[in-house]
C-alpha cells in the first residue's frame, strides 16, 4: 500500500516554482466557485507519518488558498464538554459547512491507530471501529461533501532522517514531542496498523491518497493538484443540468508529477547467466515440488496470479512453475473475456467460481486485476466500477487469506523497448506468430495508461496479507527464478505460521 | 422492531381468494418481463422464527410463479466442498444469474445470529460479521441486484400456539426438529439477538421486510405484494431513457393489505378521572424531581423526545414533565424549519450539536424523526433520503446510547375524531387560536399518508436500545401520567443497571 510512497519522489524547485502560481490561482478559483455554489463542503483528513509533513503542507494550504474559507482543527486531548458527550459530537461540532472546506488533523482514524498502536484495542475493535468510521463517511457523502484523506508517509529510513534533521533545527524542534517515533518497533507497529486501516477503508466514495512526504516540494504540489482536480470535478458535476447530489469521489488516484513510478524505480538490469540459471531453476522447482507435498500444506490452498504487460513472459514462468509439477497437483485457469454465463453474474463470479479447495494449488494466468487494468484502461467498466473495485478486490482476497489460502500476486514488468523488440521477434518467427496480434500493438500505444492502472493497483492493492510481488522481467531467466523463489519463500512462510 | 408483526394480522378467506389470481398474473408478468430483460437477478433472503411460516411461503411462492426462473437453496450443513473453500463460496456458486431469482434460506444472517445465540460467538463478532454482510449486500446492490430480506416473526405466544398446532399435523411433525424453540429462552435470545441483526443491517439498498407469520393469508399476500411492487419498480427503472444500474431499493416498507395499522391496535379507549390524575401526576412528577437528582444519573445525558399528530398534547405533555423541576434541570429544544446555518450542513447535524452532555436532561419538543414524518409526507425530501435516513437514525441512537445517554421516545397518538374536536376547540377559543394554522388543516388531509409513515418509522427504528413508547392520548390526563411514568421507569432502569 505504501510501495509508491517509498522510491523517493521529488521535483526539482524550478518546476515547482514554474507551477506554483499557476497552481494557486486555479486553487483560488475552485474555492470561490465552491463558496458560490454553496452546494458542498470539503472535508480533509490528515493522517500518516510523524515528519512526513503533515503540518507543514497544511500551512502551505493556507498560504495559498483564502484562508477565511478554511477551517483547520486539530482534535487532540478532548475537552470537558467534548467528553461529557458521544465520541463523535466534537467531530460533528466542527464539520465544514456548504462552500466551505474542513481540514481534520487528529480525526478519528488517528484515535482508532493510537489505542490500537498502544495496545488500548484489539483487532476486532480496531475494525469496528474502521466500519463505524465508514458508516459516517458514507453518509457525509451521502449527503454531498466530498472527502479527501491523506495519508503521508515516509520509509523508515527517510523518517528517522529527517527527525534528526528536525531536532536540530530550533524552529521545528518542538514538534519532536514523541521521541519514541524513532524506535524502530514504533513505526512498525504505525505502519502494520495503518496499512490495514487504509485497506479497510479506502471506498470509491472516500479513497486515501498516500502522499511520500520526504521531499516538500513533491508532497506540497502533489497534495495541491489532488485538491485541485477532485474539486473541478465535483464542482462540474454540480454544474451539470441534472446535478448529483452526493459526491462520487472523482479526483485522479495517481498525480504523475515526477514521472517517477513504481515501475519506473525497479533496477530492469538484473540479469541471470545461463548457467546460475539452469542451477537455480531446477533448486527451485526441486524445492516447490517438495513444498507442495509437505502435508502441513493440505489444509491450505494455494493461489498463484500472475499479470503483466504483454510479451513479458507471463507464460513462460507459469510453465517454469508447472514444470516439475505432477499435473495433478495444480490447475491454471486462463482468464480471458467473460463467457455469457459469467457476465450474468456480479464480476468476481468467475473468480469466486476458481477458488482453490484446501490442498489444491491454481495457478490464475491473468486474474480479477483485469477489472483495474484492461477493463479500466480500455472502457470496458465505468470509473464507478473499477474504482469501487479496489475495495472489492481486498474484501475478496481477505476472505482468502481468512480461509488461508496462500495468495500470491506477480506482475512480470518489461520496459517499451524490451516490448518492442519482443513483438518483432514474434513476428519473425513462424511458431510464435500466433502469439501477436493487432491487439497487442494496439494495448502498446496505450503504454503509460496501464502504467498509470498498475501503479494504482499495486498502491491500492498491495497489502500486508496480500502483497504483490513485482518482477523485473527485461531478463526472463532473471523473472523465472524469482516467480519461483518468491512462491516457495510464501509456502515456506505459511508452513513456519504453522496454523 | 417487531412491534407492527405482533398485533394479529390477518385476510379474510373471501378477500384473499379475490385477491391472488391478480397478484399471480402480475408476477408472472414482472417476471417474464425481468427474463426478457435479463438485466439484473433478483435475490430474496429468507429468516426468521421458527413456525412463522418461511417455508410455506416459499412453496407457495413456487407455485405461484415459473418454477423454472426461481432457485431456492439452502443452507444447512456444508458439504465437503464447500468447507474446503472461503466461507462466502457457498453463496457466491448459487447466486442467481440475471433475470432470475435466488431464494436463500439459511443465509449468511442465521450462520451468525445460530452462532450467537448458541454462544459460539460474542457481539463483537456479531457486529463484524454484520459489516461483512453489508459490504457483500452493497456490491451485489452496485452490480444490480435486487435484494429482499423478509423476517418471519410470530410472538412468543403464537408461536407456541403454532408449533403445538404443527406437531400434531402428521403433515408437519418432521419439522419440529428444533424442540427447544418451545423452550422460553431460545426465544428471547433469538429475537434478541436477530433485532441487532436487523437494526444494524437494515439499509436503504437492502431494508428487511418483517412479516407478521400467525396467518397464513396475511403473509403469503403481503409477500407477494413486496415482492411484485419492488420488482415492478426496478423493472421500470431499467427501462427508463437514462436507466440505473445499481438498484435502488424501492418496494414500499408498508403494505397495507388488512387496514390493521401499529396505531390502530392501540386501546384508545384508555381514560384517568379527575382525582387519580391529580394524585398520580404529583406523585410522578415528585418521583421525576427525585431521580433526577440522584447522583448516579450524574454521569448520563437524559433525552425525552416527543412527536405526536397535531393537537396530540405534545406540548402540554411537555409542561407536566417539566412543571416540577427547577429550570436549571433540563433544557427544551423546539424542532421547527432549519436555519440557514443548519441547512449548510447534514441534516442530522442540528441535533448533534443538541445532544445532551452527562448529568444533563434535554427535551426534544419534535425531533430527527421529522425527516422521516413530515419531510416523508410532504416531499422535502427525496425517497433515497428518507429511505437511508433510518439506518443514519439507528446509528446516531446507538452512539447515544454508547455515551450512556437515557433516551426515551414517545408517539403521542390521538384519533381522527379526536383531532377534529380539538381543532374546531381551538379554532373558537380565543387565546388558543394562535395554535391552529392552514397547515394543520392541510396536515390532516394527509391522514394516512402520516399512519403509514408512522408505522414505518416505528417498525424501523424501535429497537431494544431505544425502543418508542406509543402514548393514548385521547385522554390528555392518561396521556401526561403514562408519558412521566415512562420517563421515570427508564430512568429507574438506568439507575438500577447501575453504570
Amino acid at each position: 500500500m505504501f510501495e509508491s510512497a517509498e522510491i523517493g519522489h521529488s521535483i526539482d524547485k524550478e518546476t515547482y516554482d514554474a507551477a506554483v502560481p499557476e497552481l494557486r490561482e486555479a486553487l483560488l478559483q475552485a474555492q470561490y466557485r465552491l463558496k458560490a455554489q454553496a452546494q458542498f463542503p470539503v472535508l480533509i483528513l490528515i493522517n500518516g507519518i510523524e515528519g512526513a509533513g503533515k503540518g507543514e503542507t497544511i500551512k502551505l494550504l493556507n498560504e495559498w488558498m483564502d484562508p477565511r474559507l478554511i477551517r483547520v482543527d486539530s482534535f487532540d486531548v478532548p475537552s470537558d464538554e467534548e467528553l461529557a458527550r458521544p465520541l463523535a459530537w466534537r467531530f460533528w461540532r466542527r464539520l465544514p459547512p456548504k462552500g466551505h472546506t474542513g481540514i481534520f488533523f487528529g480525526n478519528w482514524y488517528s484515535k482508532m491507530l493510537e489505542d490500537r498502536v498502544h495496545g488500548r484495542i484489539k483487532d476486532a475493535e480496531l475494525k469496528l471501529a474502521t466500519a463505524r468510521a465508514q458508516r459516517l463517511e458514507r453518509m457525509l457523502c451521502d449527503e454531498g461533501t466530498l472527502i479527501f484523506k491523506f495519508w503521508f508517509h515516509l520509509s523508515k529510513e527517510r523518517m528517522n532522517a529527517r527527525l534528526d534533521s528536525l531536532k536540530n533545527d530550533p524552529l521545528h524542534s518542538w514538534r519532536i514531542s514523541a521521541l519514541d517515533w524513532q524506535q524502530s518497533k514504533t513505526y512498525d507497529k504505525f505502519v502494520h496498523h495503518g496499512e490495514k486501516i487504509l485497506r479497510l477503508s479506502s471506498r470509491d466514495f472516500a479513497p486515501w491518497y498516500v502522499i511520500e512526504g520526504a521531499d516538500e516540494r513533491y508532497r506540497s504540489l502533489t497534495v495541491g493538484r489532488i485538491l485541485l482536480e477532485g474539486l473541478q470535478a465535483a464542482l462540474a458535476a454540480v454544474e451539470q443540468p441534472e446535478p448529483v447530489t452526493s459526491q462520487p469521489h472523482s479526483a485522479p488516484l495517481q498525480i504523475d508529477l515526477d514521472h517517477l513510478s513504481l515501475l519506473d524505480s525497479l533496477d530492469m538490469g538484473q540479469k541471470l547467466g545461463k548457467e546460475d540459471y539452469q542451477q537455480q531453476l531446477v533448486a527451485e522447482q526441486a524445492r516447490l515440488s517438495q513444498l507442495l507435498r509437505d502435508p502441513r500444506l493440505r489444509k491450505r490452498g494455494v493461489l498463484a496470479l500472475f499479470e503483466g504487460h504483454d510479451a513479458a513472459g507471463k507464460g513462460s514462468a507459469i510453465r517454469r512453475v508447472t514444470g516439475a509439477l505432477d499435473p495433478r497437483m495444480y490447475r491454471t485457469v486462463q482468464i480471458a473475456a467473460p463467457s455469457d454465463e459469467e457476465r450474468a453474474q456480479p464480476w468476481l463470479w468467475r473468480f469466486w467460481r476458481n477458488v482453490p479447495e484446501r490442498g489444491k494449488f491454481t495457478i490464475f494466468d491473468r486474474s480479477w486485476y483485469g477489472r483495474v487494468l484492461v477493463e479500466r484502461v480500455e472502457g470496458f467498466c465505468t470509473p464507478d466500477e473499477w474504482l469501487r473495485a479496489y475495495a472489492e478486490i481486498n474484501d475478496f482476497e481477505e476472505q482468502l487469506i481468512d480461509a488461508d489460502v496462500v495468495l500470491v500476486k506477480f506482475w512480470l514488468t518489461i520496459d517499451k523497448k524490451t516490448q518492442l523488440k519482443r513483438f518483432k521477434e514474434r513476428e519473425e518467427t513462424p511458431f510464435k506468430r500466433f502469439k501477436i496480434t493487432e491487439e497487442d500493438w494496439r494495448n502498446r500505444e496505450r503504454w503509460d495508461d496501464y502504467g498509470h492502472a498498475v501503479a494504482d493497483m499495486v498502491d491500492r492493492t498491495s497489502t500486508e496479507i496480500a502483497p504483490w510481488t513485482l518482477v523485473e522481467a527485461n531478463d526472463k531467466r532473471f523473472a523465472r527464478v524469482k516467480v519461483l523463489r518468491t512462491l516457495n519463500e510464501a509456502l515456506e512462510a505459511s508452513i513456519d505460521k504453522g496454523r
